[in-house]
């Protein structure tokens, strides 16, 4: 099942930038590990923000909450979750 | 150029049937044709409504305006549009 | 799965009364029959409006559509659709 | 009477993590206590968020605050209280 | 227990005048009716509008969704409904 | 003239204990003389948050202000004001 | 007292001229009543809509309520009130 | 002086082909004529909607106003004015 | 040309006395030299907050800037500027 | 592609003066860059706030983020990007 997460980023401007880089770069690996497994299939930036726009795949929403909550950021991230249906035109009937 | 966009579907209740599955039929056609042309890349239902997340690929917001006006429900849709940017993990460095 | 799901119902003030008594009557069968299939977990009014808090159960968010889709009030209804996830005071571990 | 209650927590991503425990550890007890005690009826997370939504039963609006206000997490906590009523699916006559 | 409660009435402007003095003068005898039983305890009408704030007396949600759906406006109302908890300094102990 | 008065007291998780109690106290203190003087009508908690609806009574709004801006928790509350009018079922006529 | 109050009209397209221009004729009339009776002391038009912002003088919110529900368009408005407080700088002493 | 005005069109979607195709032709007309006026300095669509921004040039509010009220699609139209100042970057000195 | 704005000011509670008494008492004095100019035409305060609507003359958006920002508590203010157009009533035809 | 970017800055009040100074010094000498560029085509304050509204030209939202994530005052900022599609009055045809 998938879910369009919109993930929005506060880190405080008054966060050492080497503690934010080492973050930053934690946060990068633990996105290639989802990317790989499969449970992260597209990531988008949202121009103007620390805040990105991602699709998730994962059993339910107890396996999301699971890889949300292992993110390096969790502790300054807050997230909207979608849970999302599959359209019958990725399917076989047609309907909007 | 990708872009996120929310189509939100308001027909009236008191459209005749016939009327309202031959405008879905007609959708549907123009969705898959978008599919083929590599317009519309995903499309997602949101449960509980009429509505879907469609995941568009333009070369600017002016081919998306035109493929979204071209939709046979454009007359009861209301579509929110987010651009999209690129997202390091999706191309060669890291970053949030 | 669960699912959390705010129903609103908007019938039009001028609906013939008996148009609207057969129609809720369906629903009502409707509702049972989720019920006895252990679809429909719980439901409670929200007072003061013709809405509810429903609690379902379904394999994921394209079979919950389906049965929101189906119930014979779909054409009057926006429902909004909350993901649940199991809280751990529900499992085995602790945490908030 | 029941209560639908959606708990958002936000605890400052300075706190020491010992004290954070420390604290959850707490909240997980008091939680226990509720669900044995009856009060507690279903609790759930929130996907991507430390917030859950909680199904508590207490005599009145009264009694639910004392419940909420004795938690360990309170400071940290802001609290939407939704009360519900009876759904005639759940009683005995058949109505939306 | 008390519930404050904000009423929205949307007649028609194109409702008939009499059709609406009708209405209004049932309205009235309803909510008479509620003040001399004890459920309705104060009304304020809010300026501007045709709209109120009540303040009710009811067992629980379940009786204080039955007083106002039988209100003769029922179907031109939206209703937001808080539940009120005893504050101590109607009570006996202090606190805010 | 009554106001319907919404107030949110926002105290810091940080304060100091005994600061906090006194704080409450004093607000504790000069809510019964509002009580006293006619000032404060009626007041209710609002479950699960620490705030609160009041009904106050003053000339103005002007008044009011001085009101709400003499207790003791001013710095810490925001505090929505809401002019109230008479409605026909306290009076003599009868309306909606 | 003094009351800050925002206008919004909602005709309908499809109102005919005629009665259109007779209802803007007899809500002018009305203003003008209001100017001369030093209830009405400003009004401005919101830019880009049929909305004012309108400073009324009134004993109450009664009062005012009394004097916007008499308004010849009062079945196709929305007012929003905001009750004022006199300002330091407006009296003897200072303060923001 | 400057002002951005974000423009919705709401069209009823019963409206017929013909009536509307020559209030959108009138529309354009006068849309050019602002341009060549100087008044209409830019103009972008929403992409998804029938809406814009407009970057219009006038005297003051009233000015402004009395160019919006005389558009064709005037009676469908929405409008939301932001006064706009000029920012240093454009002028001689330096700040955000 | 007027403006109506409205002046949130966010002091912090740990502010020193003495450093708010001295920052309340030039915000007043600012106050008292806009209103001699002409510039500040109305104030009012909004009951219950720390907050006022005032009534600006100015050439154009960018004069009204320079005022906001010249105050004193500006660090501490946000400002919501409406532009106001002038109405009929207030100057020869009629109009809503 | 042009972008209609709204920036709101929130620097705390208790940065220095010198710090504050600089960075809204290389603030604007990185705006200069952009207009000369051609990336920055318009900026317009919004009076009463910290913010500004920008017209940006850039390829795509990739090339847009890179320009705005590399404004010194970044850290601080939080920008809402609206793409904008051609309006027919600006190129050949003409529509609404």
């Amino acid at each position: 099942m998938e879910f369009l997460v919109r993930i929005q980023v506060d880190l405080p401007p008054s966060m050492p930038e080497a503690e934010r880089q080492e973050l930053l770069g934690r946060e990068a690996l633990k996105g290639r590990e989802y990317i790989e497994a499969g449970a992260l299939r597209r990531i988008w930036r949202i121009p103007g923000r620390v805040a990105n726009f991602s699709l998730y795949e994962a059993q339910d929403a107890t396996e999301l909450h699971a890889l949300l909550s292992e993110l390096p950021l969790w502790p300054w991230i807050s997230a909207d979750v979608q849970a999302l249906a599959v359209h019958p035109l990725e399917s076989t009937t047609a309907n909007v």
